[in-house]
């Protein structure tokens, strides 16, 4: 049982995050006071009582994690940072404003926020995957509490979140519904009927506690409860009211997303007792490193022969592997597709690295940024198709700051007989208009490989797109293949022919067909779709007359545009300008016979040329 | 209980349907058998016995609907043609080759195919728009019969589709679960723990029944269950082996997605006993239409006054209450931000055509493809941003050839305070690359509502780029917007400026400032980004010397590359070109703070024309 005074403690601090959340947002003229106010209890006793986190040392490996996936409640969230004395009132005051790095939503350019937030639904993986590296990798005993509005429940991705941190036993994660009725709009779509939330996280593998949000003995027991169960995540759901903790807002309609003015604010601050000043620090973490580590060597990356025939997602699997063997940190994520993205070779070398996420792209991905929270390089495969069920959390991911290497295989027609539902052709458009994204193409099994490290290295989200059919390989394994550069593999003045994947071995076999009768075809491998080799793409639009571009993909925002965008940044334009891709719905067929139908082979590639 | 005969003829169907799996796919050298034998009791017992469907007339409007979301076992569901007699014995053996509408998932080109599947987990929420149609709408005592796999049950969006199908009370929704253990390289997340399948339906609201699903007499209590049940949704779950009914195929691994060589299949039909020529047609549906409706008059659209301002998004919000007047075939679905989009505006005037999603945005395009499947014209509409987590069901409702109404509000930097993960800034890529789509971004209130009617009677995916602030009106209210047109608000020969949405605005500030200084630029207003004017380009880009695109997006795949392909198409080079778009990640702050710090504000496109 709490002493008197801790539930004054808890009560004190819970008053000041909600006076702070209205105060911050009433000087913001914007923002969710009553969002976060909800949730003041439930965070009071967390910050005082359960979290383990040192505000002065933000990057101690063994803090706690606090993933606030309703993200609209910040105020809260920097309110609590306020009382921590982690940040000053001008800070907390400047909420909203341009140059504050206390957004309207949080991102981790707040040393205290992993991920950024605001698209909901997306925090649980997240936080799931901070979870299985803390279990799973470093052995490290930091909890990761993961907090959520009532209304993301609606959001399918917080169901594949549970499904997988359930499937991994993750007891060192806790999720606390914020349940307080209100959306946005009117009540919630399960409102307070909260055994439904209950009765979900059972269903998905979750030990659930019900708890009154606004009594704190009550939280302290659910957290006590949460923190001593194992063998699976724990759900505390929690029965609040929006603006909970001033009589005029609680439970009150028409509140959402609105700062009070000033006036309101005001009356509010006098009813909680105009607090300000307490100062509460949540405990430190033990002092404990993550388990040590073989240093990382260079890796030894497969080396294929001239000419023999291994398809580029095979490569991916090899180069994965190789990766794997110079870095133990280095995992995989499957969906449930791993005998097709060949990340099985990987899973059979190290399978205590390979995390099976199912069919389940949301959380694949959410995973991988969690992983990536905690310094992991996690490479997520599917069908590059399938990463479209995922583009919220890649987008999100970049606001997060974050890394992630994505491999999507199975691009485009030529995969042939599965149809079009399985063949992306919108992938290149998707992943090019991520901020700070590198899109690699390769056209072959030796580039694929080598372009892997660089994706373990790379700041940003990170595309590996690759073919499914076997093609040529068309580099020696000493070939390097720098980022925004490309290969010239065929000189000539008559026409330029960029292209990359299935559609450089057609552009490479119209070549030579046409080398055979004197035209002389340049052709270039843009195995860097982003950042893009702008000089060699400038100097064959000012030598040669004509620009062919051929792509796997649908016409817009794949790699014409990106060549054209190129151009245009360079004051060039090409004389002349052909673009082959696909220009209707596709179907199913053999390779060849798509390749042809849809106008992107050998033979649509040299007619071009010719035309 | 069902008699012997019923007993034997159920079994000799689903003998037959297993068989013609086996044959067309080994005809075919790939696809799937085995993951369609595992259902075919299932469905053998449901087109014998309880669906209604009429394969002479697959638009008779009380006909059933089956919708394989499990799209990769539809061997099962061509064979069921075959048995129905409603196809060749050629056109089964077709399957998988190029040119037959009988592909390797199935689409719509097939008439008694709704919707294509392939992408896992999409099927549910179609038939969940099919079944509320049916039930809210229409009137018709039409039943929906979806069949799900076990892998795909990992899916979120399956969940959300559960929730709203049980928010709606659609009873006459079936989901068949055929659980059959297997996935693609290995057991599926839970496995044959199919209590963990049961539990999460009713949690969700369903009402469960656990069957054997090789026993055709359970079956068939299951299904007598099923319909009988009134008040939810109906949950079977069927416990059944992949490769069900042949020995060396039921419950083994390695089998998934591979035709059996010749010498495997003649052992699998001999075993079987070589059914063939068995003909089982389902019931026919009553002969019952649709409630009447009022025949559809012309649209009385919003007038609005030149000059005041409004915001696109409340124009839309007016235009879709003034179509919903005019039509009663509009509905309007929301995911919980009704009040911000303004579809709270139709929703007032007629709200049992306003259908709350909550914050689920793949189970609100779901819905509305369904609503397409029976002729309705649903408009969803949600933050541009949040159109990113429903990806993969625009890409695949194109597949479907399906007719989409999407409309995304607060789009770019250009909403404020709230921050980047609110800001759509990558949709315009998103949306282009999407087969056979259109895409519009009106830059003031007419415009908007002009739009509107033209979207609800387009053919294919369509979406409106909505901006959140109030800007002028620049039309008047009889002014025509074709699709594929533009206007050129402003004449000059120094520069052209392409902007639509808030640069536009900016850019006429721009012109008109330069204009009082004696420098006459041209604007174009780029409302239709695709189709796009290539022809009023081609003409700005020879008759004046520098093109300028301004954008609130990022640099890729948006409105820029679109005027840069859409030259390159016509063999017109800009002189000069210059882009202007959001290259940064966005931060919090003021609409004019941030369309100044990223350079797409009045002042920036003004420098441009000087620069």
């Amino acid at each position: 049982m709490p002493t008197q005074e801790q539930i004054a403690l808890w009560n004190d601090l819970a008053r000041q995050l909600r006076a702070d959340s209205i105060r911050c947002t009433t000087a913001a003229g914007s923002g969710h006071p009553t969002s976060g106010m909800s949730a003041a209890d439930l965070m009071a006793v967390l910050q005082a009582s359960y979290l383990r986190y040192d505000y002065d040392d933000p990057h101690h490996p063994n803090n706690d994690h606090l993933i606030f996936s309703k993200g609209h409640a910040c105020p809260v969230l920097y309110a609590m940072y306020r009382a921590a004395d982690a940040i000053t009132d001008e800070e907390l005051l400047s909420v909203r404003k341009f140059g504050s790095i206390y957004e309207g939503h949080p991102t981790p350019l707040i040393p205290h926020v992993d991920a950024a937030t605001g698209s909901l639904g997306q925090g649980l993986a997240i936080a799931a995957g901070v979870a299985l590296a803390g279990k799973r990798i470093e052995g490290l005993p930091y909890r990761v509490w993961c907090v959520l509005g009532d209304s993301e429940m609606a959001e399918g991705s917080v169901y594949e979140a549970m499904a997988v941190a359930a499937d991994h036993g993750l007891d060192n994660l806790v999720a606390i519904i914020d349940a307080n009725r209100l959306g946005q709009r009117g009540a919630t779509q399960v409102g307070h009927d909260l055994e439904v939330h209950v009765a979900r996280a059972a269903a998905f593998g979750w030990r659930t506690i019900l708890v009154d949000g606004h009594d704190v003995s009550a939280i302290d027991a659910a957290y006590a409860e949460a923190v001593a169960h194992t063998g699976s995540p724990v759900c505390i759901v929690a029965r609040t009211f929006k603006g909970g903790g001033v009589s005029f807002l609680s439970d009150a309609a028409g509140w959402h997303g609105k700062a009070l003015p000033p006036a309101d604010a005001e009356k509010a601050l006098a009813e909680l007792g105009n607090p300000s000043g307490l100062v509460v620090k949540p405990a430190k973490p033990e002092d404990l490193r993550p388990a040590a580590v073989a240093a990382p060597v260079a890796p030894s990356l497969p080396r294929y022969e001239l000419g023999s025939k291994v398809a580029v997602r095979k490569a991916f699997g090899d180069a994965l592997a190789a990766l794997g063997a110079a870095r133990a940190d280095v995992f995989a994520l499957d969906a449930e597709v791993g005998n097709s993205t060949y990340t099985e070779i990987f899973g059979k070398a190290f399978p205590d690295r390979h995390f099976q996420m199912y069919i389940a792209e949301q959380v694949m991905v959410g995973v991988a940024q969690g992983l990536d929270v905690r310094g992991q390089i996690g490479f997520a495969a599917t069908f590059a198709a399938f990463f479209c069920r995922a583009y919220d959390q890649i987008r999100m991911a970049a606001v997060s700051r974050a890394s992630l290497r994505l491999v999507g295989t199975h691009a485009g027609v030529s995969i042939g007989e599965d149809g079009p539902s399985q063949m992306a052709l919108e992938d290149l458009a998707m992943m090019r208009a991520i901020h700070g994204s590198l899109v690699l193409y390769p056209s072959d099994a030796t580039s694929a490989a080598a372009l892997l490290p660089v994706m373990a290295d790379h700041d940003g989200v990170s595309y590996l797109r690759a073919t499914r059919e076997a093609t040529p390989v068309l580099y020696g394994p000493d070939e390097a293949f720098p980022i925004g550069g490309s290969k010239t593999l065929r000189e000539g003045d008559a026409a330029t022919v960029v292209a990359a994947g299935i559609t450089l071995v057609e552009a490479l076999a119209a070549a030579d067909a046409l080398s055979a009768e004197g035209v002389r075809v340049r052709v270039i491998d843009l195995y860097s779709v982003k950042p893009i080799d702008a000089a060699t793409l400038a100097k064959a639009a000012r030598e040669t007359p004509h620009l062919i571009v051929a792509e796997d993909h649908y016409a817009q925002g794949g790699m014409a545009e990106a060549v054209l965008a190129a151009l245009a940044g360079e004051g060039v334009a090409p004389r002349r300008f052909t673009h082959l891709c696909v220009r209707e719905m596709p179907r199913s067929g053999r390779t060849a016979e798509l390749l042809g139908a849809y106008g992107i082979d050998a033979a649509a590639i040299r007619a071009a040329v010719q035309g």
